[in-house]
């Protein structure tokens, strides 16, 4: 049917060994994701075309279809494929609203298409793992805490290099600059997002030329953003700048809670820092933000993000306000994948191969297949009965454990290629050791 | 961020409940899949439209991707979703077959889209499950049972209503045609092939005037195509129509060992025919042929089908031939769902909602949910300390089962809310029953 191949720049595909790697992640975020109460939900692929562009700035990387028959479309005309799980969510939210309960906890794994330029971490089809609450009219802010704690846990859980979670507060900044007096909040904390990029002096210029700071405000403003400790004792460095606020208040106890919150029970592989220099551009965002890091791969800037939003979704009558984190799947994995930090150990389930002695026998192989299968062992049968020493090779070639000989007198051995231990098995009871089970991600030194 | 929401012909979406169906299905068939060595993989979203249109038939279905701002499109252009899992599979094959190891198996299940007139069991995003096994240069027969077998064991495992799996051969077809001495082979496979839309005298004229055949070869076609059993007493049947080719007895003897393949040992929900009429359009198939029926939802047509190809994929110098077949999930579930046949037990994950006595002892309840978490007990806390009437109805709006009440003292207490029965309880050590732990698939009385 297919006659030529034609690699597609920024449409990654995964191998069947890397694909088990894949699959244990987005099945180890579930899990944890589901312990917490969080349904999982599909969103359909496509959205009209004002719903994408409700957010404007991300205009340039959308898909549109089109019908390759264009007389054909009809109501599927004016959508495009979906660039994030958030528009989506918003939307499926509005529209399912008088059959969802709320406060509304979902997770979504799902791949999103933007048309930009690839390059490492970044891919035209990528796959996110998003988890939100979502509240209808209120949202109580300890929902917060809980769904980002949620995002510390399952990353905890994940087979990756270790990861840091970099929290602020809009509030706090906001709060912030108010009571310092700025005359322009919003162009502030856009220019102060520009740390990564831009030199402090370069960012100090900005304040005092776009935002209407005093050099000494954007002194201040500067010193806020230096503030980064794995504790709250950020609290008292904020207040020894000596700015007095309400919100700044409010978003000075909320920063508390959730580091408090997500370092709870010390997470092995997860960092939780208080940083003041994150802001996240996305302009609704109003309460709790959040960049996630992965050690090793900072150049991949965030492998995660998300934030509390008062309005994630409105119809005009009611307001939906959220909080949520989302984790890049393949932005993460990836790069991991690429640099053979993690591999799966096996291309194939089969924990067993059961040879074939001959042709004519094949249907002693199969009832042997069947037999370790009806007890949980995967496993497959020879393709053909060539010599056993191909047999076992073919074993080898694919990562399978075991191959399993049939003997004339009815009786079974199962030999363990990688240490040529063989035994006598009986296939209605036999069971591999629990790792050998199925295929498991391996996670190597990391060559960075 | 969204304000307005679009319901889209064609693009159904799933309330989080049956959604817990859609992902138990998913689970299942993968399950059966791995235990018979079939590995997973995803293939991307989008394919170069000549990729797409090879099949030549479908171009007026398929949906090209274009960039909103035209001029930005670089290796994306000329780009479409894929419309079935097969040709992107074979590209698939081609691509990468430098790292595969043959006979490969594999299974997918992913969406796949097209832009038909949207009716029950036909949608513009659909999801389906394909496994297939396909070999470089050549695979042996047996690989037709193995696939055909394993899609019998996946569906009977399935909580879906009965299916029957209705199979051919194209080389009995065939042979049989050009032993009774038909001028035109393929016409005549495509005449019969209307039999389920045309009478059969009107099929009988198409075969004289279109496929060139006497009227007595008509009535032969006919009499093949009426064969109908469930055993191998076919083989018998097309015999004493006294037509004599050789490969004609090939596909007897193909047939015959998929029905007793598929057969054996007696599938709970499946049954196995042979069905002489089967024909499927594609021109691709070259052997064993199968076409999936649903119990009561005849009027779908079939919810999947497959077959053998001889040259599934080639670049030229090499050919892949495969086997395979596919399951509709979206066009058996969604009817399904729609008409109550099958439901999810609940909305949410959440097996115990863990009550909250005030606001100030909220740390208390995120406790006790961290101990049932810890040994694998899905639960949310309650959003708000009200009354313990209201989060009571609060878990049975959402379908979860237990609530959970801390005392002053310290102690515990779960209550089932569906009997009122209210025990002690250790946080660490209590578990629900095994069919509360998740929600489940409640398949009900069929509505036919």
């Amino acid at each position: 049917m297919a006659t030529k191949t034609t690699p597609l720049s920024g449409f990654p595909e995964l191998l069947p060994s890397a694909r088990v790697v894949e699959r244990e992640v987005i099945a180890s975020l579930s899990r944890t994701f589901e312990l917490h109460g969080f349904a999982n939900i599909e969103t359909r692929a496509v959205e009209p075309v004002d719903v994408l562009l409700g957010k404007g700035e991300t205009s340039k990387e959308v898909y549109l279809l089109e019908r390759l028959q264009k007389e054909q479309a009809g109501s599927d005309a004016g959508v495009g494929l979906h660039f994030d799980l958030t528009v989506p969510f918003a939307r499926y939210v509005l529209e399912h609203a008088g059959h969802l309960e709320f406060p509304f906890r979902r997770f979504q794994i799902q791949p999103a298409w933007r048309g930009e330029r690839p390059q490492e971490g970044r891919y035209r089809q990528f796959t996110q793992a998003d988890v939100d609450v979502v509240g209808r009219d209120e949202l109580p802010f300890h929902h917060d805490v809980e769904v980002m704690r949620v995002m510390v846990e399952a990353l905890d859980a994940l087979p990756i290099p270790p990861v840091s979670f970099q929290f602020n507060n809009r509030k706090l900044i906001q709060g912030f600059y108010r009571g310092l007096g700025l005359p322009d909040l919003e162009t502030a904390i856009r220019t102060i997002d520009k740390l990564d990029k831009l030199p402090p002096d370069k960012v100090a210029e900005l304040l005092v030329s776009d935002a209407g700071a005093t050099s000494e405000q954007a002194q201040r403003c500067l010193e806020l953003a230096t503030i980064r400790v794995s504790d709250t004792s950020f609290v008292e460095r904020v207040r020894a700048l000596g700015v007095e606020d309400e919100l700044l208040d409010e978003g000075l106890a909320e920063l508390a809670a959730v580091v408090e919150g997500c370092s709870a029970g010390a997470p092995a592989t997860v960092t939780v820092e208080a940083n003041l220099r994150i802001a996240r551009g996305l302009d609704y965002y109003t309460g709790t933000v959040v960049e996630i890091f992965m050690a090793g791969y900072e150049r991949l800037k965030s492998v995660g993000g998300g934030g509390r939003y008062d309005a994630l979704a409105t119809d005009g009558r009611t307001t939906y306000p959220g909080v949520g984190v989302s984790f890049g799947v393949s932005r993460s994995l990836i790069p991991l994948l690429a640099d053979g930090v993690l591999a799966g150990s096996r291309a194939v389930p089969s924990a067993v191969l059961v040879a074939v002695t001959t042709e004519e026998t094949r249907a002693q192989s199969d009832l042997v297949a069947a037999s370790l299968r009806a007890h949980g062992v995967p496993c497959e049968v020879a393709a053909s009965a060539q010599k056993f020493g191909k047999q076992i090779r073919y074993a080898e070639r694919r990562g399978i454990p075991y191959v399993w000989f049939t003997q004339d007198d009815g009786t079974s051995q199962v030999r363990d290629i990688r240490s040529g231990e063989q035994v006598a098995a009986d296939p209605d009871t036999w069971s591999p050791p629990t790792d050998d089970l199925r295929p498991q991600v391996v996670m190597k030194e990391q060559q960075q």
